[in-house]
Protein backbone atom coordinates (compact mmCIF):
# COMPACT_ATOMS: atom_id res chain seq x y z
CA UNK A 1 0.00 0.00 0.00
CA UNK A 2 1.71 3.04 -1.15
CA UNK A 3 1.87 5.54 1.81
CA UNK A 4 -0.37 9.07 0.46
CA UNK A 5 -0.43 11.00 3.42
CA UNK A 6 1.53 14.24 1.60
CA UNK A 7 -0.88 13.67 -1.23
CA UNK A 8 -3.89 15.62 -1.85
CA UNK A 9 -6.41 16.57 -4.79
CA UNK A 10 -7.17 19.69 -6.07
CA UNK A 11 -10.71 19.24 -5.81
CA UNK A 12 -10.96 21.38 -9.12
CA UNK A 13 -9.69 17.82 -10.87
CA UNK A 14 -12.81 16.21 -9.68
CA UNK A 15 -14.94 19.12 -11.25
CA UNK A 16 -18.31 17.44 -10.99
CA UNK A 17 -18.71 16.63 -7.24
CA UNK A 18 -19.38 18.51 -4.63
CA UNK A 19 -17.01 19.28 -1.44
CA UNK A 20 -18.92 16.52 0.54
CA UNK A 21 -18.74 14.27 -2.32
CA UNK A 22 -15.02 14.89 -3.09
CA UNK A 23 -14.10 14.60 0.63
CA UNK A 24 -15.74 11.39 0.81
CA UNK A 25 -14.48 9.68 -2.69
CA UNK A 26 -10.51 11.08 -1.44
CA UNK A 27 -10.49 9.57 1.94
CA UNK A 28 -12.34 6.50 0.35
CA UNK A 29 -9.53 6.10 -2.25
CA UNK A 30 -6.81 6.86 0.79
CA UNK A 31 -6.19 10.39 -0.31
CA UNK A 32 -4.27 12.34 2.43
CA UNK A 33 -5.80 15.73 1.73
CA UNK A 34 -7.97 17.85 -0.51
CA UNK A 35 -7.21 21.48 -2.00
CA UNK A 36 -10.28 23.51 -1.57
CA UNK A 37 -12.54 25.99 -4.19
CA UNK A 38 -13.85 28.64 -2.22
CA UNK A 39 -16.84 28.08 -4.52
CA UNK A 40 -17.35 24.61 -3.46
CA UNK A 41 -16.70 25.63 0.08
CA UNK A 42 -19.39 28.72 -0.07
CA UNK A 43 -21.35 25.93 -1.85
CA UNK A 44 -21.14 23.75 1.46
CA UNK A 45 -21.45 26.61 3.91
CA UNK A 46 -17.71 27.21 5.73
CA UNK A 47 -18.36 26.05 8.96
CA UNK A 48 -20.13 22.71 7.54
CA UNK A 49 -17.39 22.04 4.95
CA UNK A 50 -14.56 22.81 7.21
CA UNK A 51 -16.40 19.86 9.83
CA UNK A 52 -16.54 17.83 6.69
CA UNK A 53 -12.80 17.89 5.83
CA UNK A 54 -11.64 17.63 9.71
CA UNK A 55 -14.12 14.61 10.26
CA UNK A 56 -12.95 12.66 7.14
CA UNK A 57 -9.26 13.51 8.80
CA UNK A 58 -8.18 14.94 5.22
CA UNK A 59 -5.44 18.06 5.00
CA UNK A 60 -6.07 20.95 3.16
CA UNK A 61 -2.80 22.46 1.09
CA UNK A 62 -4.32 25.35 0.28
CA UNK A 63 -7.69 26.84 -0.89
CA UNK A 64 -7.74 28.13 -4.19
CA UNK A 65 -7.86 31.10 -5.21
CA UNK A 66 -7.90 35.05 -4.58
CA UNK A 67 -10.54 37.08 -5.81
CA UNK A 68 -8.78 39.23 -9.41
CA UNK A 69 -7.64 42.72 -8.35
CA UNK A 70 -7.49 43.64 -11.90
CA UNK A 71 -10.13 46.46 -11.42
CA UNK A 72 -9.20 50.24 -12.15
CA UNK A 73 -12.73 51.38 -10.35
CA UNK A 74 -11.52 52.47 -6.66
CA UNK A 75 -14.71 50.82 -5.29
CA UNK A 76 -14.30 47.38 -7.35
CA UNK A 77 -11.05 47.28 -6.00
CA UNK A 78 -11.76 47.88 -2.52
CA UNK A 79 -14.45 45.32 -2.70
CA UNK A 80 -12.35 42.68 -3.85
CA UNK A 81 -9.39 43.37 -1.06
CA UNK A 82 -12.17 42.89 1.17
CA UNK A 83 -13.51 39.42 -0.39
CA UNK A 84 -10.05 38.49 -0.02
CA UNK A 85 -9.98 39.06 3.40
CA UNK A 86 -12.63 36.69 3.91
CA UNK A 87 -11.07 34.33 2.02
CA UNK A 88 -8.00 34.81 4.10
CA UNK A 89 -10.49 33.81 7.27
CA UNK A 90 -12.18 30.93 5.17
CA UNK A 91 -8.44 29.10 4.96
CA UNK A 92 -7.94 29.30 8.40
CA UNK A 93 -10.98 27.85 8.96
CA UNK A 94 -10.64 25.06 6.75
CA UNK A 95 -7.16 24.57 8.07
CA UNK A 96 -5.34 25.98 5.51
CA UNK A 97 -1.94 27.44 5.70
CA UNK A 98 -2.08 29.02 2.07
CA UNK A 99 -4.09 31.19 0.09
CA UNK A 100 -3.08 30.40 -3.12
CA UNK A 101 -2.92 34.13 -5.25
CA UNK A 102 -4.35 34.31 -8.71
CA UNK A 103 -4.75 38.01 -9.00
CA UNK A 104 -5.97 38.75 -12.11
CA UNK A 105 -3.84 40.63 -14.69
CA UNK A 106 -4.72 43.86 -17.35
CA UNK A 107 -7.70 45.98 -16.15
CA UNK A 108 -10.55 46.39 -18.87
CA UNK A 109 -8.94 48.51 -21.68
CA UNK A 110 -5.45 48.28 -19.96
CA UNK A 111 -2.05 47.46 -21.70
CA UNK A 112 0.87 48.59 -19.11
CA UNK A 113 1.90 44.95 -17.87
CA UNK A 114 4.12 46.80 -15.15
CA UNK A 115 1.57 48.86 -13.59
CA UNK A 116 -0.56 45.96 -13.26
CA UNK A 117 2.32 43.90 -11.42
CA UNK A 118 2.48 46.72 -9.33
CA UNK A 119 -1.06 47.20 -8.63
CA UNK A 120 -0.91 43.29 -7.50
CA UNK A 121 1.99 44.06 -5.35
CA UNK A 122 0.15 46.94 -3.98
CA UNK A 123 -3.07 44.80 -3.09
CA UNK A 124 -0.77 41.86 -1.20
CA UNK A 125 1.06 44.18 0.79
CA UNK A 126 -2.45 45.72 2.04
CA UNK A 127 -3.28 42.15 2.91
CA UNK A 128 -0.65 40.80 4.51
CA UNK A 129 -1.22 42.19 7.91
CA UNK A 130 -4.42 40.76 7.76
CA UNK A 131 -2.96 37.44 6.63
CA UNK A 132 -0.41 37.14 9.25
CA UNK A 133 -3.15 37.97 12.08
CA UNK A 134 -4.80 35.09 10.54
CA UNK A 135 -1.91 33.01 10.57
CA UNK A 136 -3.15 32.30 6.49
CA UNK A 137 0.28 32.77 4.18
CA UNK A 138 0.57 34.35 0.89
CA UNK A 139 1.23 31.64 -1.48
CA UNK A 140 2.27 33.52 -4.72
CA UNK A 141 1.57 30.87 -7.94
CA UNK A 142 3.29 31.68 -10.69
CA UNK A 143 0.76 30.94 -14.03
CA UNK A 144 1.98 30.33 -17.50
CA UNK A 145 2.64 32.99 -19.26
CA UNK A 146 -0.32 32.05 -21.69
CA UNK A 147 -2.45 33.51 -18.84
CA UNK A 148 -0.70 36.95 -18.69
CA UNK A 149 -3.34 38.98 -20.89
CA UNK A 150 -6.13 37.75 -18.15
CA UNK A 151 -5.39 35.40 -15.21
CA UNK A 152 -2.43 36.56 -13.71
CA UNK A 153 0.53 38.84 -14.42
CA UNK A 154 2.59 36.61 -12.05
CA UNK A 155 4.06 34.47 -14.49
CA UNK A 156 7.77 33.33 -13.59
CA UNK A 157 9.07 31.55 -10.65
CA UNK A 158 11.62 33.86 -10.35
CA UNK A 159 9.29 37.01 -10.48
CA UNK A 160 7.22 35.17 -7.59
CA UNK A 161 10.57 34.99 -5.90
CA UNK A 162 11.15 38.71 -6.03
CA UNK A 163 7.89 39.26 -5.13
CA UNK A 164 8.10 36.61 -1.96
CA UNK A 165 11.25 38.75 -0.84
CA UNK A 166 10.11 42.00 -1.23
CA UNK A 167 6.63 41.52 0.77
CA UNK A 168 8.63 39.65 3.31
CA UNK A 169 6.95 37.14 6.71
CA UNK A 170 3.54 35.67 5.97
CA UNK A 171 4.13 35.02 1.86
CA UNK A 172 5.46 32.08 -0.03
CA UNK A 173 5.44 30.29 -3.31
CA UNK A 174 3.12 27.56 -4.88
CA UNK A 175 4.94 25.90 -7.56
CA UNK A 176 2.89 23.95 -10.45
CA UNK A 177 5.08 22.28 -12.58
CA UNK A 178 2.09 22.86 -15.37
CA UNK A 179 3.19 26.95 -15.43
CA UNK A 180 6.56 26.01 -14.70
CA UNK A 181 8.00 22.94 -16.53
CA UNK A 182 8.74 25.16 -19.54
CA UNK A 183 11.55 27.62 -17.82
CA UNK A 184 15.32 27.13 -17.71
CA UNK A 185 15.50 28.81 -14.51
CA UNK A 186 12.54 26.85 -12.68
CA UNK A 187 14.73 24.49 -11.19
CA UNK A 188 17.44 26.69 -10.16
CA UNK A 189 14.16 28.66 -8.53
CA UNK A 190 12.93 25.87 -6.37
CA UNK A 191 16.12 25.29 -5.06
CA UNK A 192 16.52 29.09 -4.24
CA UNK A 193 13.32 29.14 -2.64
CA UNK A 194 13.85 26.13 0.01
CA UNK A 195 11.98 24.12 2.08
CA UNK A 196 10.66 27.43 4.05
CA UNK A 197 9.20 28.97 1.05
CA UNK A 198 7.76 26.54 -0.85
CA UNK A 199 4.61 25.78 0.45
CA UNK A 200 2.73 23.38 -2.17
CA UNK A 201 3.87 21.65 -5.21
CA UNK A 202 1.20 21.05 -7.96
CA UNK A 203 1.47 18.27 -10.44
CA UNK A 204 -0.01 17.88 -14.12
CA UNK A 205 0.67 16.87 -17.35
CA UNK A 206 1.19 19.29 -20.81
CA UNK A 207 -0.27 17.65 -23.46
CA UNK A 208 1.09 17.95 -27.13
CA UNK A 209 -0.97 19.70 -28.94
CA UNK A 210 -3.19 21.32 -26.07
CA UNK A 211 -6.30 21.94 -27.65
CA UNK A 212 -7.77 24.30 -25.33
CA UNK A 213 -5.30 27.28 -23.80
CA UNK A 214 -7.26 27.01 -20.23
CA UNK A 215 -8.33 23.93 -19.02
CA UNK A 216 -6.53 21.40 -21.42
CA UNK A 217 -4.44 20.19 -18.65
CA UNK A 218 -2.98 16.11 -19.10
CA UNK A 219 -3.10 13.74 -15.97
CA UNK A 220 0.44 13.05 -14.48
CA UNK A 221 2.13 10.77 -17.30
CA UNK A 222 -0.12 11.73 -20.16
CA UNK A 223 2.31 14.56 -21.33
CA UNK A 224 5.44 15.57 -21.50
CA UNK A 225 6.86 17.00 -18.41
CA UNK A 226 9.44 14.91 -16.77
CA UNK A 227 7.77 14.27 -13.18
CA UNK A 228 10.10 12.07 -12.00
CA UNK A 229 13.20 14.40 -12.25
CA UNK A 230 11.41 17.57 -10.10
CA UNK A 231 10.04 14.18 -7.24
CA UNK A 232 14.28 13.59 -7.32
CA UNK A 233 14.99 17.41 -7.58
CA UNK A 234 12.18 18.22 -4.41
CA UNK A 235 13.77 15.27 -2.09
CA UNK A 236 16.92 16.70 -2.37
CA UNK A 237 16.47 19.96 -1.51
CA UNK A 238 14.35 18.31 1.45
CA UNK A 239 10.61 19.42 0.65
CA UNK A 240 8.56 17.22 2.74
CA UNK A 241 5.58 19.47 1.88
CA UNK A 242 2.04 18.63 0.21
CA UNK A 243 2.50 17.28 -3.25
CA UNK A 244 -1.08 18.20 -5.35
CA UNK A 245 -2.58 17.12 -8.35
CA UNK A 246 -4.59 19.99 -10.06
CA UNK A 247 -5.76 19.03 -13.54
CA UNK A 248 -8.43 21.59 -15.43
CA UNK A 249 -9.96 19.13 -18.53
CA UNK A 250 -12.76 20.52 -20.05
CA UNK A 251 -12.19 17.98 -22.80
CA UNK A 252 -10.94 14.64 -21.12
CA UNK A 253 -11.30 14.40 -17.13
CA UNK A 254 -14.27 16.62 -16.29
CA UNK A 255 -16.60 14.26 -18.26
CA UNK A 256 -15.41 11.32 -16.33
CA UNK A 257 -16.52 9.90 -13.52
CA UNK A 258 -14.81 11.36 -10.52
CA UNK A 259 -14.64 7.65 -9.39
CA UNK A 260 -12.49 6.62 -12.12
CA UNK A 261 -10.62 10.65 -12.15
CA UNK A 262 -9.26 9.52 -7.90
CA UNK A 263 -8.40 6.03 -8.80
CA UNK A 264 -6.29 7.12 -11.85
CA UNK A 265 -4.66 10.37 -9.85
CA UNK A 266 -3.85 7.89 -6.79
CA UNK A 267 -2.17 5.27 -9.42
CA UNK A 268 -0.20 7.80 -11.45
CA UNK A 269 1.07 9.87 -8.41
CA UNK A 270 1.61 7.18 -6.01
CA UNK A 271 5.20 6.88 -7.48
CA UNK A 272 5.98 10.47 -6.90
CA UNK A 273 4.97 11.32 -3.12
CA UNK A 274 6.70 9.04 -1.08
CA UNK A 275 7.82 10.54 2.04
CA UNK A 276 11.03 11.98 1.24
CA UNK A 277 14.53 10.08 1.83
CA UNK A 278 16.90 12.43 3.78
CA UNK A 279 19.82 13.46 1.62
CA UNK A 280 23.34 14.64 2.84
CA UNK A 281 24.18 18.26 2.25
CA UNK A 282 26.62 16.99 -0.03
CA UNK A 283 24.02 15.86 -2.74
CA UNK A 284 21.87 19.78 -2.85
CA UNK A 285 25.07 20.68 -3.84
CA UNK A 286 24.86 18.45 -7.00
CA UNK A 287 21.79 19.30 -8.25
CA UNK A 288 21.61 19.67 -11.52
CA UNK A 289 20.22 23.33 -11.52
CA UNK B 1 2.49 59.43 -46.45
CA UNK B 2 3.94 57.05 -44.18
CA UNK B 3 7.62 56.01 -44.42
CA UNK B 4 7.09 52.34 -44.58
CA UNK B 5 10.57 51.84 -45.96
CA UNK B 6 11.68 49.48 -42.75
CA UNK B 7 8.50 47.96 -42.38
CA UNK B 8 7.93 43.94 -43.73
CA UNK B 9 4.82 41.92 -43.58
CA UNK B 10 5.37 38.67 -43.09
CA UNK B 11 3.88 36.39 -45.82
CA UNK B 12 2.09 33.94 -43.38
CA UNK B 13 0.13 36.70 -42.54
CA UNK B 14 -1.24 36.38 -45.82
CA UNK B 15 -1.87 32.72 -46.01
CA UNK B 16 -3.61 32.06 -48.80
CA UNK B 17 -0.99 34.34 -51.29
CA UNK B 18 1.69 32.48 -53.22
CA UNK B 19 5.07 34.52 -52.94
CA UNK B 20 3.94 36.09 -56.18
CA UNK B 21 0.98 37.22 -55.29
CA UNK B 22 2.01 38.47 -51.59
CA UNK B 23 4.70 40.48 -53.50
CA UNK B 24 2.76 42.47 -55.58
CA UNK B 25 -0.15 43.11 -53.19
CA UNK B 26 2.61 44.23 -50.75
CA UNK B 27 4.62 46.98 -53.49
CA UNK B 28 1.42 47.80 -54.62
CA UNK B 29 0.16 49.34 -50.98
CA UNK B 30 3.91 50.40 -50.44
CA UNK B 31 4.84 48.13 -48.13
CA UNK B 32 9.11 47.92 -48.00
CA UNK B 33 10.02 43.87 -47.24
CA UNK B 34 8.49 40.68 -47.06
CA UNK B 35 9.30 37.97 -44.84
CA UNK B 36 9.52 34.96 -46.74
CA UNK B 37 8.72 31.28 -45.55
CA UNK B 38 10.53 28.10 -47.27
CA UNK B 39 7.67 26.57 -48.92
CA UNK B 40 6.39 29.46 -50.37
CA UNK B 41 9.89 30.29 -52.23
CA UNK B 42 10.11 26.51 -52.75
CA UNK B 43 6.66 26.50 -54.56
CA UNK B 44 7.98 29.46 -56.49
CA UNK B 45 11.39 28.15 -57.18
CA UNK B 46 13.80 29.89 -55.17
CA UNK B 47 15.59 31.55 -58.10
CA UNK B 48 12.34 32.43 -59.90
CA UNK B 49 10.86 33.75 -56.22
CA UNK B 50 14.30 35.52 -55.38
CA UNK B 51 14.37 37.62 -58.54
CA UNK B 52 10.77 38.36 -58.22
CA UNK B 53 11.18 39.77 -55.16
CA UNK B 54 14.18 41.57 -56.37
CA UNK B 55 12.16 43.19 -59.14
CA UNK B 56 9.54 44.56 -56.50
CA UNK B 57 12.51 46.22 -54.68
CA UNK B 58 11.39 44.90 -51.87
CA UNK B 59 13.71 44.03 -48.76
CA UNK B 60 13.82 40.44 -46.92
CA UNK B 61 14.04 40.93 -42.86
CA UNK B 62 14.59 36.74 -42.90
CA UNK B 63 13.27 33.72 -44.15
CA UNK B 64 11.37 31.90 -42.09
CA UNK B 65 12.11 29.02 -40.66
CA UNK B 66 15.13 26.41 -40.07
CA UNK B 67 13.67 22.32 -40.07
CA UNK B 68 13.00 20.89 -36.78
CA UNK B 69 16.01 18.88 -35.23
CA UNK B 70 14.28 17.35 -32.52
CA UNK B 71 15.02 14.02 -34.27
CA UNK B 72 16.17 11.29 -31.75
CA UNK B 73 17.13 9.06 -35.13
CA UNK B 74 20.72 10.03 -36.25
CA UNK B 75 20.22 9.86 -39.92
CA UNK B 76 17.07 11.97 -39.48
CA UNK B 77 18.49 14.16 -37.40
CA UNK B 78 21.42 14.04 -40.19
CA UNK B 79 18.75 14.76 -42.59
CA UNK B 80 17.60 18.03 -40.50
CA UNK B 81 21.07 19.57 -41.09
CA UNK B 82 21.36 19.26 -44.39
CA UNK B 83 18.05 20.86 -44.84
CA UNK B 84 18.90 23.60 -42.79
CA UNK B 85 22.31 23.97 -44.83
CA UNK B 86 19.71 24.50 -48.11
CA UNK B 87 17.61 26.44 -46.34
CA UNK B 88 20.40 28.69 -45.70
CA UNK B 89 21.31 29.11 -48.89
CA UNK B 90 18.16 29.76 -49.69
CA UNK B 91 18.32 33.19 -47.63
CA UNK B 92 21.54 33.79 -49.04
CA UNK B 93 19.57 33.74 -52.69
CA UNK B 94 16.79 36.01 -51.44
CA UNK B 95 19.19 38.38 -50.09
CA UNK B 96 17.74 37.42 -46.60
CA UNK B 97 20.40 38.63 -43.63
CA UNK B 98 18.74 35.96 -41.39
CA UNK B 99 17.29 32.61 -40.98
CA UNK B 100 14.90 32.30 -38.37
CA UNK B 101 15.80 29.20 -36.00
CA UNK B 102 12.44 27.83 -34.95
CA UNK B 103 14.35 24.00 -33.81
CA UNK B 104 11.49 22.07 -32.44
CA UNK B 105 11.63 20.75 -28.78
CA UNK B 106 11.15 17.28 -27.60
CA UNK B 107 11.81 13.82 -29.60
CA UNK B 108 8.66 11.95 -29.30
CA UNK B 109 8.67 9.92 -26.32
CA UNK B 110 11.62 12.34 -24.80
CA UNK B 111 10.74 14.53 -21.71
CA UNK B 112 13.97 15.40 -20.84
CA UNK B 113 13.50 19.61 -21.86
CA UNK B 114 17.74 20.01 -20.68
CA UNK B 115 18.57 17.16 -22.85
CA UNK B 116 16.69 18.98 -26.21
CA UNK B 117 17.90 22.32 -25.49
CA UNK B 118 21.69 20.60 -25.79
CA UNK B 119 20.86 18.91 -28.99
CA UNK B 120 19.51 22.36 -30.52
CA UNK B 121 22.53 24.00 -29.44
CA UNK B 122 24.89 21.53 -30.76
CA UNK B 123 22.91 21.44 -34.09
CA UNK B 124 23.33 25.30 -34.18
CA UNK B 125 27.35 24.67 -33.35
CA UNK B 126 27.10 22.26 -36.68
CA UNK B 127 25.51 24.64 -38.95
CA UNK B 128 27.01 28.20 -37.93
CA UNK B 129 30.34 27.78 -40.06
CA UNK B 130 27.99 27.17 -43.09
CA UNK B 131 25.87 30.33 -41.93
CA UNK B 132 28.93 32.30 -41.70
CA UNK B 133 30.11 31.51 -45.11
CA UNK B 134 26.90 31.95 -46.54
CA UNK B 135 26.89 35.23 -44.88
CA UNK B 136 23.34 34.73 -43.01
CA UNK B 137 22.60 35.12 -39.30
CA UNK B 138 21.44 32.07 -37.45
CA UNK B 139 18.62 34.03 -35.94
CA UNK B 140 17.43 32.37 -32.43
CA UNK B 141 13.98 32.83 -31.31
CA UNK B 142 12.37 32.48 -28.09
CA UNK B 143 8.85 31.14 -28.92
CA UNK B 144 6.17 31.26 -26.33
CA UNK B 145 6.70 29.16 -23.50
CA UNK B 146 3.13 27.27 -24.89
CA UNK B 147 5.02 26.07 -27.64
CA UNK B 148 8.05 24.76 -25.85
CA UNK B 149 6.72 21.06 -25.76
CA UNK B 150 6.61 20.47 -29.50
CA UNK B 151 7.18 23.98 -31.68
CA UNK B 152 10.63 25.55 -29.71
CA UNK B 153 12.46 24.52 -26.86
CA UNK B 154 13.41 28.26 -27.24
CA UNK B 155 11.61 30.12 -24.43
CA UNK B 156 12.95 33.28 -23.29
CA UNK B 157 14.54 36.54 -24.61
CA UNK B 158 16.89 35.76 -21.77
CA UNK B 159 17.72 32.31 -22.75
CA UNK B 160 18.28 32.82 -26.38
CA UNK B 161 20.71 35.97 -25.52
CA UNK B 162 22.73 33.54 -23.47
CA UNK B 163 23.00 31.09 -26.36
CA UNK B 164 24.19 33.71 -28.72
CA UNK B 165 27.06 34.72 -26.16
CA UNK B 166 27.66 30.83 -26.46
CA UNK B 167 27.52 30.46 -29.94
CA UNK B 168 29.25 34.06 -31.10
CA UNK B 169 29.37 35.79 -34.28
CA UNK B 170 27.52 34.69 -37.19
CA UNK B 171 24.03 34.69 -34.87
CA UNK B 172 21.64 37.36 -33.22
CA UNK B 173 18.06 37.30 -31.91
CA UNK B 174 14.47 37.55 -33.42
CA UNK B 175 11.93 39.48 -30.80
CA UNK B 176 8.67 38.96 -31.41
CA UNK B 177 6.41 40.65 -28.72
CA UNK B 178 3.88 38.32 -29.45
CA UNK B 179 6.37 35.31 -27.48
CA UNK B 180 7.99 37.60 -25.24
CA UNK B 181 5.72 40.57 -23.81
CA UNK B 182 4.69 39.14 -20.76
CA UNK B 183 8.15 38.26 -19.69
CA UNK B 184 9.23 41.23 -17.24
CA UNK B 185 12.92 40.43 -18.26
CA UNK B 186 12.19 41.43 -21.79
CA UNK B 187 12.95 44.78 -22.25
CA UNK B 188 15.96 44.73 -20.28
CA UNK B 189 17.29 41.88 -22.67
CA UNK B 190 16.24 44.09 -25.71
CA UNK B 191 18.44 46.62 -24.22
CA UNK B 192 21.17 44.08 -23.33
CA UNK B 193 21.41 42.77 -27.11
CA UNK B 194 21.66 45.82 -28.80
CA UNK B 195 21.23 47.05 -32.04
CA UNK B 196 24.21 44.83 -33.10
CA UNK B 197 22.18 41.44 -32.13
CA UNK B 198 18.87 42.40 -32.52
CA UNK B 199 17.97 41.19 -36.19
CA UNK B 200 14.45 42.06 -36.36
CA UNK B 201 11.37 42.53 -34.32
CA UNK B 202 8.11 41.34 -34.88
CA UNK B 203 4.58 42.52 -34.62
CA UNK B 204 1.21 41.03 -33.64
CA UNK B 205 -0.86 41.03 -30.76
CA UNK B 206 -2.32 39.01 -27.97
CA UNK B 207 -5.86 38.20 -27.59
CA UNK B 208 -7.77 37.52 -24.47
CA UNK B 209 -9.49 35.26 -24.83
CA UNK B 210 -7.08 33.19 -27.18
CA UNK B 211 -9.02 30.45 -28.73
CA UNK B 212 -6.68 28.54 -30.21
CA UNK B 213 -2.74 28.00 -28.71
CA UNK B 214 -0.97 27.82 -32.18
CA UNK B 215 -3.14 29.88 -34.70
CA UNK B 216 -5.00 33.04 -32.95
CA UNK B 217 -2.91 36.03 -33.14
CA UNK B 218 -4.09 39.52 -33.48
CA UNK B 219 -3.88 42.26 -35.64
CA UNK B 220 -2.13 45.21 -34.26
CA UNK B 221 -4.06 47.02 -31.77
CA UNK B 222 -6.91 44.21 -31.20
CA UNK B 223 -5.32 42.89 -28.32
CA UNK B 224 -3.32 44.02 -24.87
CA UNK B 225 0.54 43.98 -26.28
CA UNK B 226 1.78 47.94 -25.57
CA UNK B 227 3.20 48.59 -28.57
CA UNK B 228 4.06 51.92 -28.21
CA UNK B 229 5.94 51.11 -25.84
CA UNK B 230 8.43 48.92 -27.72
CA UNK B 231 8.30 51.53 -30.30
CA UNK B 232 9.76 53.89 -27.94
CA UNK B 233 12.18 51.53 -26.11
CA UNK B 234 13.75 50.54 -29.64
CA UNK B 235 13.98 53.99 -30.61
CA UNK B 236 15.58 54.49 -27.42
CA UNK B 237 18.11 51.81 -28.03
CA UNK B 238 19.16 53.29 -31.36
CA UNK B 239 17.26 49.97 -33.62
CA UNK B 240 16.73 50.68 -36.65
CA UNK B 241 16.04 47.79 -38.52
CA UNK B 242 13.13 45.71 -40.05
CA UNK B 243 10.47 45.97 -38.47
CA UNK B 244 7.68 43.09 -39.88
CA UNK B 245 4.13 42.20 -38.56
CA UNK B 246 3.36 38.30 -38.47
CA UNK B 247 0.15 36.63 -37.50
CA UNK B 248 -0.73 33.45 -37.51
CA UNK B 249 -4.46 33.57 -37.71
CA UNK B 250 -6.75 30.40 -38.57
CA UNK B 251 -9.85 32.22 -37.36
CA UNK B 252 -10.03 35.50 -38.48
CA UNK B 253 -7.09 37.17 -40.90
CA UNK B 254 -6.66 33.91 -43.00
CA UNK B 255 -10.44 33.73 -43.89
CA UNK B 256 -9.70 37.34 -45.55
CA UNK B 257 -8.99 38.74 -48.57
CA UNK B 258 -5.36 39.31 -48.57
CA UNK B 259 -5.75 42.55 -49.99
CA UNK B 260 -7.69 43.71 -47.19
CA UNK B 261 -5.06 41.87 -44.46
CA UNK B 262 -2.72 44.21 -46.29
CA UNK B 263 -4.43 47.30 -45.83
CA UNK B 264 -4.96 46.75 -42.51
CA UNK B 265 -1.48 45.69 -41.42
CA UNK B 266 -0.06 49.17 -42.94
CA UNK B 267 -3.03 51.23 -41.27
CA UNK B 268 -2.28 49.96 -37.35
CA UNK B 269 1.81 49.91 -38.21
CA UNK B 270 2.41 52.89 -39.55
CA UNK B 271 2.85 55.11 -36.24
CA UNK B 272 5.00 52.03 -35.26
CA UNK B 273 7.08 51.75 -37.94
CA UNK B 274 8.70 55.19 -38.68
CA UNK B 275 12.29 55.64 -39.08
CA UNK B 276 13.76 56.27 -35.95
CA UNK B 277 14.42 59.74 -34.26
CA UNK B 278 18.08 59.69 -32.88
CA UNK B 279 18.31 59.81 -28.90
CA UNK B 280 21.20 61.15 -26.73
CA UNK B 281 22.85 58.42 -24.86
CA UNK B 282 21.27 60.13 -21.39
CA UNK B 283 18.05 58.86 -23.16
CA UNK B 284 19.15 55.75 -23.41
CA UNK B 285 19.82 55.18 -19.36
CA UNK B 286 16.86 56.40 -18.39
CA UNK B 287 15.02 53.37 -20.17
CA UNK B 288 12.40 51.70 -18.22
CA UNK B 289 13.46 48.09 -18.52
Amino acid sequence: MSDLSRFAINQITTKNLSLDLAVETYARHGVGGIGVWMDYLDAAGIAAGAKRIRDAGLFVPCLCTSAWVNLADPAAYRAALEENRRRLDAAAAIGAPTLVVVPGSLATGERDLVAARQRVEDALAELLPYALAAGVKIGLEPLHPMFAGDRSCLNTFAQCLELCDRLGEGTGLVADVYHCWWDPEFPKGLVAAGVERLLTFHLSDWLTPTRDVYQDRGMVGDGVIDHAYYRDLLNRIGYDGPIEIEIFSRLDWWQRDGDETVRVCVERCAPLVAPRVRQTPSSVAAIRA
